[in-house]
Protein backbone atom coordinates (compact mmCIF):
# COMPACT_ATOMS: atom_id res chain seq x y z
CA UNK A 1 0.00 0.00 0.00
CA UNK A 2 1.57 3.23 -0.97
CA UNK A 3 -0.02 6.16 0.05
CA UNK A 4 2.96 8.63 -0.29
CA UNK A 5 2.09 9.41 -3.49
CA UNK A 6 -1.10 11.57 -2.98
CA UNK A 7 0.08 15.07 -1.29
CA UNK A 8 -1.98 17.58 0.40
CA UNK A 9 -4.90 15.57 1.23
CA UNK A 10 -5.42 14.13 4.98
CA UNK A 11 -3.95 11.40 6.22
CA UNK A 12 -7.38 9.38 7.08
CA UNK A 13 -8.43 9.88 3.64
CA UNK A 14 -4.95 8.37 1.76
CA UNK A 15 -5.57 5.60 4.28
CA UNK A 16 -9.40 5.45 3.46
CA UNK A 17 -8.27 5.52 -0.44
CA UNK A 18 -5.77 2.77 -0.41
CA UNK A 19 -8.47 0.53 1.51
CA UNK A 20 -10.80 0.81 -1.20
CA UNK A 21 -8.67 0.12 -4.18
CA UNK A 22 -6.91 -2.54 -2.60
CA UNK A 23 -11.08 -4.25 -2.28
CA UNK A 24 -11.51 -3.01 -5.87
CA UNK A 25 -8.22 -4.74 -7.45
CA UNK A 26 -9.21 -7.43 -5.19
CA UNK A 27 -6.28 -7.81 -2.91
CA UNK A 28 -8.60 -7.08 -0.39
CA UNK A 29 -11.71 -9.88 -1.03
CA UNK A 30 -15.24 -10.04 0.26
CA UNK A 31 -15.70 -11.00 3.52
CA UNK A 32 -11.90 -11.15 4.27
CA UNK A 33 -11.09 -9.85 7.98
CA UNK A 34 -8.84 -6.78 8.08
CA UNK A 35 -5.19 -6.51 9.98
CA UNK A 36 -6.12 -4.95 13.29
CA UNK A 37 -5.94 -0.86 13.62
CA UNK A 38 -2.83 -1.68 15.18
CA UNK A 39 -0.65 -3.99 12.31
CA UNK A 40 -2.50 -0.92 10.01
CA UNK A 41 -1.21 2.04 11.95
CA UNK A 42 2.48 0.44 11.27
CA UNK A 43 2.16 -0.34 7.63
CA UNK A 44 0.93 3.38 7.20
CA UNK A 45 3.23 4.89 9.42
CA UNK A 46 0.09 6.94 10.91
CA UNK A 47 -1.63 6.52 14.21
CA UNK A 48 -4.16 4.29 15.56
CA UNK A 49 -6.91 7.24 15.47
CA UNK A 50 -5.79 8.50 11.62
CA UNK A 51 -6.50 4.33 10.82
CA UNK A 52 -9.91 4.65 12.68
CA UNK A 53 -10.88 7.43 11.16
CA UNK A 54 -10.47 6.28 7.55
CA UNK A 55 -12.25 3.09 8.32
CA UNK A 56 -14.82 4.51 10.23
CA UNK A 57 -15.81 5.97 6.85
CA UNK A 58 -15.57 3.20 4.62
CA UNK A 59 -17.98 1.75 7.52
CA UNK A 60 -20.46 4.54 6.93
CA UNK A 61 -19.94 3.28 3.10
CA UNK A 62 -20.62 0.49 3.64
CA UNK A 63 -17.65 -1.20 1.97
CA UNK A 64 -16.17 -2.04 5.09
CA UNK A 65 -18.13 -3.76 8.19
CA UNK A 66 -17.55 -4.26 12.23
CA UNK A 67 -18.40 -7.37 13.99
CA UNK A 68 -18.19 -6.95 17.78
CA UNK A 69 -15.02 -8.91 19.18
CA UNK A 70 -14.07 -10.46 16.13
CA UNK A 71 -12.78 -7.45 13.85
CA UNK A 72 -13.13 -5.80 10.84
CA UNK A 73 -14.39 -6.91 7.45
CA UNK A 74 -14.49 -6.76 3.98
CA UNK A 75 -18.56 -6.03 2.92
CA UNK A 76 -20.41 -8.71 0.96
CA UNK A 77 -22.18 -6.93 -2.23
CA UNK A 78 -25.53 -6.72 0.05
CA UNK A 79 -28.56 -8.11 -2.04
CA UNK A 80 -30.72 -5.29 -2.11
CA UNK A 81 -34.53 -5.82 -2.52
CA UNK A 82 -36.61 -3.19 -3.79
CA UNK A 83 -39.84 -4.03 -1.01
CA UNK A 84 -41.83 -1.02 -2.59
CA UNK A 85 -43.74 -3.69 -4.56
CA UNK A 86 -44.09 -6.90 -3.65
CA UNK A 87 -41.95 -8.78 -6.06
CA UNK A 88 -40.53 -12.18 -6.70
CA UNK A 89 -36.88 -12.94 -5.55
CA UNK A 90 -36.40 -15.18 -8.55
CA UNK A 91 -37.70 -13.06 -11.00
CA UNK A 92 -36.59 -9.82 -9.80
CA UNK A 93 -32.94 -12.07 -9.73
CA UNK A 94 -33.25 -12.96 -13.06
CA UNK A 95 -33.77 -9.10 -14.36
CA UNK A 96 -30.90 -8.03 -12.24
CA UNK A 97 -28.48 -10.83 -13.74
CA UNK A 98 -27.96 -11.53 -9.68
CA UNK A 99 -26.71 -15.57 -9.61
CA UNK A 100 -29.27 -16.84 -7.46
CA UNK A 101 -29.83 -20.31 -6.11
CA UNK A 102 -32.23 -22.58 -4.30
CA UNK A 103 -31.87 -25.62 -1.97
CA UNK A 104 -34.66 -27.86 0.13
CA UNK A 105 -33.94 -28.35 3.07
CA UNK A 106 -36.96 -30.50 4.17
CA UNK A 107 -40.91 -30.22 3.24
CA UNK A 108 -43.07 -31.40 6.57
CA UNK A 109 -46.66 -31.56 6.65
CA UNK A 110 -47.33 -30.76 10.08
CA UNK A 111 -50.17 -29.81 12.42
CA UNK A 112 -50.39 -25.79 12.51
CA UNK A 113 -49.13 -23.48 15.31
CA UNK A 114 -51.66 -21.49 17.42
CA UNK A 115 -50.02 -18.56 15.57
CA UNK A 116 -49.62 -19.75 12.18
CA UNK A 117 -52.95 -21.14 12.22
CA UNK A 118 -54.62 -17.67 13.14
CA UNK A 119 -52.41 -15.92 9.92
CA UNK A 120 -53.92 -18.67 7.72
CA UNK A 121 -57.07 -18.61 9.19
CA UNK A 122 -57.14 -22.27 10.11
CA UNK A 123 -58.20 -23.96 13.03
CA UNK A 124 -55.72 -24.75 15.26
CA UNK A 125 -53.87 -28.05 14.49
CA UNK A 126 -55.23 -27.93 10.51
CA UNK A 127 -52.28 -29.10 8.73
CA UNK A 128 -49.83 -26.91 6.62
CA UNK A 129 -47.33 -28.04 4.48
CA UNK A 130 -43.69 -26.56 5.56
CA UNK A 131 -41.90 -25.86 2.94
CA UNK A 132 -37.57 -25.06 3.89
CA UNK A 133 -35.07 -23.84 1.63
CA UNK A 134 -32.13 -22.24 1.36
CA UNK A 135 -31.19 -19.01 -0.62
CA UNK A 136 -27.91 -18.41 -2.45
CA UNK A 137 -25.98 -15.98 -4.19
CA UNK A 138 -23.00 -16.39 -5.70
CA UNK A 139 -22.80 -19.90 -3.65
CA UNK A 140 -23.09 -17.62 -0.32
CA UNK A 141 -26.16 -18.58 1.91
CA UNK A 142 -28.37 -15.65 2.27
CA UNK A 143 -31.76 -16.63 3.26
CA UNK A 144 -33.91 -19.29 5.29
CA UNK A 145 -36.75 -19.20 4.27
CA UNK A 146 -40.11 -21.00 6.15
CA UNK A 147 -43.13 -21.30 4.36
CA UNK A 148 -46.26 -22.74 5.34
CA UNK A 149 -49.06 -23.66 3.83
CA UNK A 150 -52.42 -24.70 4.11
CA UNK A 151 -52.67 -28.42 3.06
CA UNK A 152 -56.06 -28.27 1.73
CA UNK A 153 -55.25 -25.77 -0.48
CA UNK A 154 -51.89 -26.79 -2.15
CA UNK A 155 -51.57 -30.47 -1.27
CA UNK A 156 -50.83 -31.70 -4.87
CA UNK A 157 -47.34 -29.90 -3.78
CA UNK A 158 -46.52 -33.07 -2.34
CA UNK A 159 -46.58 -35.17 -5.90
CA UNK A 160 -44.60 -32.21 -7.69
CA UNK A 161 -41.00 -32.19 -8.75
CA UNK A 162 -40.04 -29.98 -5.47
CA UNK A 163 -36.54 -28.56 -7.29
CA UNK A 164 -38.88 -27.03 -10.10
CA UNK A 165 -41.97 -25.99 -8.23
CA UNK A 166 -40.37 -24.54 -5.08
CA UNK A 167 -38.50 -21.47 -7.62
CA UNK A 168 -41.62 -20.25 -7.98
CA UNK A 169 -44.41 -20.85 -5.47
CA UNK A 170 -46.16 -18.66 -6.47
CA UNK A 171 -46.69 -19.89 -10.27
CA UNK A 172 -47.81 -23.20 -8.50
CA UNK A 173 -50.53 -21.29 -6.43
CA UNK A 174 -51.97 -20.03 -9.47
CA UNK A 175 -52.26 -23.80 -11.28
CA UNK A 176 -54.12 -24.40 -8.13
CA UNK A 177 -56.12 -21.39 -8.64
CA UNK A 178 -54.53 -18.74 -6.17
CA UNK A 179 -53.24 -15.56 -8.02
CA UNK A 180 -50.96 -13.48 -5.68
CA UNK A 181 -52.45 -10.19 -4.60
CA UNK A 182 -51.25 -8.25 -1.66
CA UNK A 183 -48.40 -9.05 1.40
CA UNK A 184 -47.98 -7.67 4.64
CA UNK A 185 -44.72 -7.92 6.42
CA UNK A 186 -42.94 -6.87 9.42
CA UNK A 187 -39.46 -6.55 9.70
CA UNK A 188 -37.12 -7.21 12.88
CA UNK A 189 -33.71 -7.53 13.42
CA UNK A 190 -32.48 -10.52 15.71
CA UNK A 191 -29.96 -12.73 16.42
CA UNK A 192 -28.98 -15.88 14.42
CA UNK A 193 -29.64 -18.88 17.30
CA UNK A 194 -27.71 -22.09 16.39
CA UNK A 195 -29.23 -23.86 13.67
CA UNK A 196 -29.71 -20.39 11.66
CA UNK A 197 -26.34 -19.80 12.40
CA UNK A 198 -24.74 -23.46 10.95
CA UNK A 199 -26.96 -22.81 8.03
CA UNK A 200 -26.00 -19.64 6.73
CA UNK A 201 -22.88 -20.21 7.54
CA UNK A 202 -22.57 -17.46 10.21
CA UNK A 203 -21.65 -17.47 14.36
CA UNK A 204 -24.22 -17.79 16.89
CA UNK A 205 -25.85 -14.04 17.99
CA UNK A 206 -24.84 -12.66 14.40
CA UNK A 207 -27.46 -10.02 12.90
CA UNK A 208 -30.59 -11.10 11.08
CA UNK A 209 -32.98 -9.73 9.13
CA UNK A 210 -36.23 -11.39 10.09
CA UNK A 211 -39.50 -11.10 8.28
CA UNK A 212 -42.61 -12.44 8.72
CA UNK A 213 -45.11 -12.12 6.08
CA UNK A 214 -49.13 -13.18 5.00
CA UNK A 215 -49.80 -13.82 1.22
CA UNK A 216 -53.39 -12.84 0.23
CA UNK A 217 -54.91 -13.80 -2.95
CA UNK A 218 -56.98 -12.22 -5.39
CA UNK A 219 -60.22 -13.37 -3.46
CA UNK A 220 -58.30 -12.18 0.03
CA UNK A 221 -57.67 -15.58 1.54
CA UNK A 222 -54.45 -16.17 3.10
CA UNK A 223 -52.75 -18.42 0.99
CA UNK A 224 -49.30 -18.39 2.70
CA UNK A 225 -47.37 -17.38 6.13
CA UNK A 226 -43.70 -17.13 5.87
CA UNK A 227 -40.68 -16.92 8.33
CA UNK A 228 -37.33 -15.81 6.62
CA UNK A 229 -33.95 -15.36 8.31
CA UNK A 230 -31.83 -12.89 6.37
CA UNK A 231 -27.60 -12.84 7.16
CA UNK A 232 -27.40 -9.19 7.92
CA UNK A 233 -24.20 -8.69 6.38
CA UNK A 234 -25.53 -9.86 3.04
CA UNK A 235 -29.06 -8.73 2.57
CA UNK A 236 -30.64 -5.23 2.73
CA UNK A 237 -34.23 -3.98 1.75
CA UNK A 238 -35.05 -0.90 -0.08
CA UNK A 239 -38.32 0.69 0.01
CA UNK A 240 -39.67 3.85 -1.75
CA UNK A 241 -42.50 5.48 0.53
CA UNK A 242 -44.79 8.65 -0.66
CA UNK A 243 -46.38 10.68 2.18
CA UNK B 1 -47.43 -21.82 38.95
CA UNK B 2 -50.18 -24.52 38.92
CA UNK B 3 -50.11 -26.74 35.83
CA UNK B 4 -51.75 -29.54 37.01
CA UNK B 5 -55.45 -28.74 36.64
CA UNK B 6 -55.45 -28.83 32.50
CA UNK B 7 -56.30 -32.85 32.36
CA UNK B 8 -55.44 -34.04 28.59
CA UNK B 9 -53.47 -31.23 27.48
CA UNK B 10 -49.60 -32.15 26.24
CA UNK B 11 -47.41 -30.98 28.92
CA UNK B 12 -45.32 -28.07 27.04
CA UNK B 13 -48.74 -26.48 26.53
CA UNK B 14 -49.43 -26.38 29.67
CA UNK B 15 -46.20 -24.78 30.35
CA UNK B 16 -46.67 -22.13 27.80
CA UNK B 17 -49.90 -21.07 29.26
CA UNK B 18 -48.77 -20.88 32.48
CA UNK B 19 -45.90 -18.54 31.38
CA UNK B 20 -48.32 -16.58 28.85
CA UNK B 21 -50.57 -16.44 32.08
CA UNK B 22 -47.87 -15.16 34.56
CA UNK B 23 -47.07 -12.11 31.90
CA UNK B 24 -50.25 -11.40 31.32
CA UNK B 25 -50.91 -10.96 34.98
CA UNK B 26 -47.49 -9.13 35.57
CA UNK B 27 -45.67 -11.53 37.39
CA UNK B 28 -43.22 -11.40 34.70
CA UNK B 29 -42.22 -8.06 33.68
CA UNK B 30 -41.32 -6.97 30.35
CA UNK B 31 -37.68 -7.39 30.10
CA UNK B 32 -37.60 -9.80 32.47
CA UNK B 33 -35.79 -12.80 32.40
CA UNK B 34 -37.19 -16.07 32.78
CA UNK B 35 -35.59 -18.74 34.54
CA UNK B 36 -33.45 -21.20 33.31
CA UNK B 37 -34.25 -24.29 31.24
CA UNK B 38 -33.06 -26.62 33.93
CA UNK B 39 -34.66 -24.54 36.77
CA UNK B 40 -38.59 -24.35 35.11
CA UNK B 41 -38.20 -27.98 34.25
CA UNK B 42 -37.84 -28.59 38.00
CA UNK B 43 -40.19 -26.29 38.67
CA UNK B 44 -42.81 -28.53 36.17
CA UNK B 45 -41.61 -31.32 37.14
CA UNK B 46 -40.99 -32.34 33.54
CA UNK B 47 -37.87 -32.79 31.03
CA UNK B 48 -35.77 -29.97 29.67
CA UNK B 49 -36.92 -31.38 26.53
CA UNK B 50 -40.93 -30.11 27.20
CA UNK B 51 -40.10 -27.25 28.81
CA UNK B 52 -37.91 -25.87 25.72
CA UNK B 53 -40.84 -26.50 23.75
CA UNK B 54 -43.00 -24.27 25.51
CA UNK B 55 -40.75 -21.60 25.03
CA UNK B 56 -40.16 -22.17 21.76
CA UNK B 57 -43.65 -21.62 20.60
CA UNK B 58 -43.73 -18.75 22.76
CA UNK B 59 -40.69 -16.64 20.65
CA UNK B 60 -42.63 -17.71 17.65
CA UNK B 61 -45.22 -15.74 18.44
CA UNK B 62 -42.81 -12.90 19.79
CA UNK B 63 -44.07 -13.41 23.59
CA UNK B 64 -40.05 -14.40 24.75
CA UNK B 65 -36.81 -13.49 23.17
CA UNK B 66 -33.53 -15.58 23.60
CA UNK B 67 -30.05 -13.07 23.49
CA UNK B 68 -27.47 -15.50 22.49
CA UNK B 69 -25.52 -16.33 25.89
CA UNK B 70 -27.88 -14.55 28.16
CA UNK B 71 -30.81 -16.47 28.27
CA UNK B 72 -34.78 -15.96 28.07
CA UNK B 73 -36.52 -12.89 28.20
CA UNK B 74 -40.14 -11.81 28.54
CA UNK B 75 -40.22 -9.32 25.21
CA UNK B 76 -41.66 -5.74 25.45
CA UNK B 77 -43.83 -4.51 23.02
CA UNK B 78 -42.66 -3.97 20.05
CA UNK B 79 -42.90 -0.48 18.86
CA UNK B 80 -44.92 -1.63 15.29
CA UNK B 81 -44.36 1.14 12.62
CA UNK B 82 -46.41 0.86 9.56
CA UNK B 83 -44.26 1.98 6.26
CA UNK B 84 -46.77 1.30 3.62
CA UNK B 85 -46.54 5.02 3.31
CA UNK B 86 -44.55 7.31 4.77
CA UNK B 87 -45.50 8.80 7.84
CA UNK B 88 -44.24 11.15 10.76
CA UNK B 89 -43.02 9.07 14.15
CA UNK B 90 -44.96 11.95 16.58
CA UNK B 91 -48.03 11.81 14.63
CA UNK B 92 -48.50 7.99 14.21
CA UNK B 93 -47.47 7.58 18.02
CA UNK B 94 -50.18 10.39 19.21
CA UNK B 95 -53.11 8.36 16.91
CA UNK B 96 -52.23 5.16 18.23
CA UNK B 97 -52.06 6.29 21.78
CA UNK B 98 -48.38 5.09 22.42
CA UNK B 99 -46.37 7.71 24.98
CA UNK B 100 -43.25 8.37 23.08
CA UNK B 101 -40.69 11.25 23.79
CA UNK B 102 -37.54 12.19 22.73
CA UNK B 103 -34.07 14.03 24.10
CA UNK B 104 -31.70 15.93 21.92
CA UNK B 105 -27.95 14.14 22.26
CA UNK B 106 -26.60 17.05 20.09
CA UNK B 107 -26.76 19.38 17.01
CA UNK B 108 -23.36 19.57 14.90
CA UNK B 109 -22.16 22.17 11.88
CA UNK B 110 -19.81 20.02 9.74
CA UNK B 111 -18.67 19.20 6.34
CA UNK B 112 -21.08 16.81 4.87
CA UNK B 113 -18.85 13.23 4.42
CA UNK B 114 -18.83 11.76 0.67
CA UNK B 115 -21.70 9.62 0.91
CA UNK B 116 -24.01 12.19 2.63
CA UNK B 117 -22.98 14.72 0.59
CA UNK B 118 -24.33 12.67 -2.68
CA UNK B 119 -27.23 11.68 -1.15
CA UNK B 120 -27.97 15.20 -0.40
CA UNK B 121 -26.73 16.40 -3.89
CA UNK B 122 -23.95 18.72 -2.19
CA UNK B 123 -20.69 18.93 -2.92
CA UNK B 124 -17.83 17.08 -0.71
CA UNK B 125 -17.27 19.68 1.93
CA UNK B 126 -20.70 21.68 2.01
CA UNK B 127 -21.99 21.90 5.73
CA UNK B 128 -24.57 20.06 6.93
CA UNK B 129 -26.34 20.45 10.13
CA UNK B 130 -25.90 16.68 12.70
CA UNK B 131 -29.04 16.51 14.61
CA UNK B 132 -29.14 13.95 16.92
CA UNK B 133 -31.84 12.70 18.92
CA UNK B 134 -32.75 9.79 21.01
CA UNK B 135 -36.05 8.36 21.53
CA UNK B 136 -38.00 5.95 23.87
CA UNK B 137 -41.20 5.06 24.09
CA UNK B 138 -42.51 4.37 28.24
CA UNK B 139 -39.09 5.54 28.92
CA UNK B 140 -37.61 3.05 27.74
CA UNK B 141 -34.72 4.30 24.66
CA UNK B 142 -35.81 2.57 21.07
CA UNK B 143 -33.97 4.95 18.51
CA UNK B 144 -31.13 6.79 17.62
CA UNK B 145 -32.34 9.10 14.98
CA UNK B 146 -29.54 10.64 13.50
CA UNK B 147 -30.27 13.42 10.59
CA UNK B 148 -28.02 15.36 8.18
CA UNK B 149 -29.74 18.58 6.80
CA UNK B 150 -28.18 20.88 4.43
CA UNK B 151 -27.21 23.66 6.32
CA UNK B 152 -28.18 26.55 3.25
CA UNK B 153 -31.24 25.35 3.25
CA UNK B 154 -32.10 24.95 7.41
CA UNK B 155 -29.48 27.20 9.14
CA UNK B 156 -32.64 28.67 11.01
CA UNK B 157 -32.66 25.47 12.78
CA UNK B 158 -29.99 26.59 14.46
CA UNK B 159 -31.70 30.02 16.04
CA UNK B 160 -35.33 27.81 17.41
CA UNK B 161 -35.91 25.93 19.95
CA UNK B 162 -35.02 22.79 19.20
CA UNK B 163 -36.80 21.23 21.97
CA UNK B 164 -39.57 21.99 19.54
CA UNK B 165 -38.57 21.64 16.43
CA UNK B 166 -37.42 18.77 16.69
CA UNK B 167 -39.93 16.90 17.40
CA UNK B 168 -41.77 17.87 14.38
CA UNK B 169 -38.71 18.52 11.67
CA UNK B 170 -41.18 18.35 9.12
CA UNK B 171 -43.46 21.27 9.74
CA UNK B 172 -39.69 23.31 10.12
CA UNK B 173 -38.94 21.85 6.73
CA UNK B 174 -42.52 22.84 5.66
CA UNK B 175 -41.86 26.23 6.99
CA UNK B 176 -38.65 26.80 4.91
CA UNK B 177 -40.75 26.11 2.13
CA UNK B 178 -39.84 22.36 1.72
CA UNK B 179 -42.65 19.77 1.65
CA UNK B 180 -41.93 16.29 2.48
CA UNK B 181 -43.23 13.88 -0.63
CA UNK B 182 -41.70 11.13 -0.35
CA UNK B 183 -38.75 9.03 0.86
CA UNK B 184 -36.09 5.95 -0.54
CA UNK B 185 -35.20 4.24 2.64
CA UNK B 186 -32.88 0.78 3.09
CA UNK B 187 -32.90 -1.70 6.11
CA UNK B 188 -30.50 -3.71 7.75
CA UNK B 189 -30.01 -5.70 10.51
CA UNK B 190 -26.76 -5.13 12.18
CA UNK B 191 -24.89 -5.21 15.84
CA UNK B 192 -24.70 -2.37 18.70
CA UNK B 193 -21.63 -0.69 18.61
CA UNK B 194 -20.24 0.55 21.89
CA UNK B 195 -21.74 3.70 21.64
CA UNK B 196 -25.09 3.04 20.25
CA UNK B 197 -25.58 -0.19 22.88
CA UNK B 198 -24.86 2.57 25.98
CA UNK B 199 -27.20 5.06 24.67
CA UNK B 200 -30.19 2.54 23.92
CA UNK B 201 -29.28 0.54 27.39
CA UNK B 202 -28.07 -2.75 25.55
CA UNK B 203 -25.23 -5.23 25.38
CA UNK B 204 -22.87 -4.25 22.92
CA UNK B 205 -23.07 -6.60 19.56
CA UNK B 206 -26.60 -6.72 20.40
CA UNK B 207 -29.28 -6.40 17.06
CA UNK B 208 -29.84 -3.20 15.99
CA UNK B 209 -32.79 -2.59 12.78
CA UNK B 210 -30.68 0.19 11.19
CA UNK B 211 -32.66 2.42 8.69
CA UNK B 212 -31.08 4.89 5.80
CA UNK B 213 -33.13 6.76 4.71
CA UNK B 214 -33.44 10.22 2.23
CA UNK B 215 -36.03 12.44 2.09
CA UNK B 216 -37.08 14.56 -0.86
CA UNK B 217 -39.16 17.43 -1.14
CA UNK B 218 -42.07 18.48 -3.27
CA UNK B 219 -39.64 19.87 -5.65
CA UNK B 220 -37.15 16.45 -6.20
CA UNK B 221 -34.59 17.79 -4.06
CA UNK B 222 -33.22 15.44 -0.98
CA UNK B 223 -33.41 17.86 1.63
CA UNK B 224 -32.56 15.01 4.58
CA UNK B 225 -30.30 12.15 5.08
CA UNK B 226 -30.95 9.60 7.78
CA UNK B 227 -29.03 7.06 9.87
CA UNK B 228 -31.72 5.19 12.24
CA UNK B 229 -30.66 2.84 15.07
CA UNK B 230 -33.79 1.10 16.27
CA UNK B 231 -33.56 -1.53 19.41
CA UNK B 232 -33.91 -5.15 17.44
CA UNK B 233 -35.96 -6.21 20.96
CA UNK B 234 -38.17 -3.24 20.85
CA UNK B 235 -38.89 -1.85 17.19
CA UNK B 236 -40.56 -3.86 14.07
CA UNK B 237 -42.01 -2.35 10.99
CA UNK B 238 -44.69 -3.22 9.21
CA UNK B 239 -45.22 -2.89 5.47
CA UNK B 240 -48.37 -3.89 2.86
CA UNK B 241 -47.06 -4.39 -0.51
CA UNK B 242 -48.99 -5.22 -3.76
CA UNK B 243 -47.97 -6.97 -6.62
Amino acid sequence: MNISNLVGVPLYIKIKESIREDIKKGVLKRGEKLKSEDELAQIFGVSRMTVRQGISDLIDEGLLYRRHGVGTFVAHQHLERDHSRLTNFFEISKRDGIEVNENLLGLEVMPAKPKIAKALDLGEGDLVICLRTLRYTENVPVTIHEAYLPHKLFSQLLQQDLKVETKNLWAFYEKCGYRVKKAVQRLEARQANEEQATILEIEEGAPILFKERTIYADNGAPIEFLYCYNRGDMYSLTVTLNR
